[in-house]
């Protein structure tokens, strides 16, 4: 985990909450951090290597923003963070599959990845992309395998919720539109469409299956999703920004790669100020969307704010 | 479908039954196909190429053992086969997955499959990837989202078997495994490792999965596990003659590729009339395992011999 300099000044409908994120986000990541490596294979075991990658595209010092918001989602409705663990780290590993396939050299290509080589460097291309396997099938494998003390039907919403994200109305949708916008010039439909289907789903299932996990009603449920939505949106033209921005120490990658294979961007599309701005509106929108809820509901909003404030 | 000239004469304790295995398999094949077709999104969706490179790799004539096992486990112990139908699905998409992710240029590099140009020489490598992922994906929101009429316990058990099979107690290993023996000596052990987690427990989870979903006891899941794994086996050391014997016409890829990249076969360790024998004693076993279940049973046991005696 970075450190963070961020104390979060909410409002929230009529209370005003100081809130120490700091700590919140060091106390959530040290119980994720614990738990997948607690789900992950022992790389002891033959074949060692594909365990060394899975834990290496895993175990990295990850910001853990979506188990994180996972755990989140299912306080603000009331329910024991504990019972949403499996999931929260099933989305985790999904999310890692995920970095590991982009990164290859016959996708984005990239070197290095939070200062570090990526996969198919340490590894070799095939175990790279046999780790990303490995990683997606054990997601399902830990959400419903480990989760307890939530009726099955509940798990298995969650399950076919994280399968969608992952797959065909989601992240591989996101990254095909990504990869075959490359060096072309995109409308700001299909640009936000790629930007939803890439992180926007994926983010949104983290909230939504954390508030289903907590036994979150009906009108929770779709105040959720539209938090996510929003936050999903946030953090993606958060994340072009700090492309454009980011020193290569902080990125931990080759800052502005994005530019320089003319990726579709919210910067190379609305500027750097328009985009500032329609990060922080959405940030506000995903923190509107959660008025209905009280205090339990302040490290969401909390994490709405972070998104857009992060350095890295 | 490749036309079929067998009728098996099995022995069951006590009956004789000549089986028309070649009507049964295209009835199944027929259903299989047309819910596969069904299941997968249409290509006309944007990004079109991702939804065309998963319908390639699945609509492809594939001989659709591993579906119908489940569908005939699920028969076997009196189950409604419809009800195992996205199960049957999902595990068919996992191993389409597979075969796109194993015949990349950085694994088992193979140009052709099925007498077809493989997915990556038709939409070139990062789809490959892609679609494979996708698969793999949409397998789980298949049978978490289609399966109708089980207890959600069954389809969340069902699914962690199909998951763990897929990766990392499984097929990944399994290949990874291949991967790193190439054009090394190994031990018996290690190629009985290979195949078991290359194939045989994706095979195992077919048949047990098929069983379960069609409500099958303790003592019937036992049995049917037995099968599935002695079945496995089976397939794969007939795999191995085949890439050895067969022509290229037969099996669409070049034949005895696995002997011109040294690969660890059953034939090269234990020569092919060793093999020959190591098969059928499998098959028997396999129909042996079922010696508890009545005249329902005749198409896993037909199967079983069907494994051995193909063609392709």
């Amino acid at each position: 985990m970075m450190p963070l300099q961020i104390s979060c000044q909410i409002q929230s409908d009529s209370l005003s909450i100081i809130m120490n994120l700091e700590s919140y986000l060091s106390e959530k990541c040290r119980v994720i951090d614990a738990a997948l490596e607690k789900y992950l294979p022992p790389e002891d075991r033959f074949p060692d290597v594909i365990y060394r990658a899975m834990r290496y595209g895993v175990l990295n010092g990850g910001k853990r923003i979506r188990p994180v918001l996972t755990l989140a989602a299912c306080e603000a409705v009331g329910g024991d963070p504990e019972i949403a663990l499996p999931t929260a780290c099933a989305i985790e590993f999904i999310h890692s599959f995920s970095l590991i396939h982009d990164d290859l050299p016959t996708l984005d290509n990239d070197d290095f990845r939070r200062g570090k080589p990526t996969s198919h460097k340490v590894f070799g291309e095939a175990i790279a992309i046999l780790a990303g396997d490995a990683l997606l099938a054990f997601a399902f494998e830990v959400v419903t395998g480990r989760t307890k003390d939530v009726p099955a039907e509940v798990v298995l919403d969650v399950t076919r919720r994280i399968a969608s994200a992952a797959g065909t109305d989601g992240m591989v949708v996101g990254q095909v539109v990504d990869m075959i916008s490359e060096g072309r010039t995109v409308e700001p439909e299909t640009l936000e469409f790629m930007h939803r289907h890439k992180t926007g789903t994926l983010i949104e299932a983290s909230v939504v299956c954390g508030g289903l996990l907590g036994g979150a009603t009906g009108e929770q449920l779709e105040a959720l999703g539209l938090y996510g939505k929003k936050a999903g949106l946030a953090f993606q033209i958060a994340d072009d920004i700090l492309d454009i921005e980011g020193e290569q120490a902080k990125m931990g990658k080759t800052a502005g790669s994005d530019l320089r294979r003319k990726k579709a961007t919210y910067p190379s599309l609305h500027g750097l100020e328009k985009s500032r701005e329609l990060a922080r509106r959405a940030a506000a929108e995903a923190i509107d969307a959660l008025k209905g809820f009280d205090e339990r509901a302040d490290p969401l909003r909390a994490l709405a704010r972070f998104i857009i404030e992060r350095e890295a």
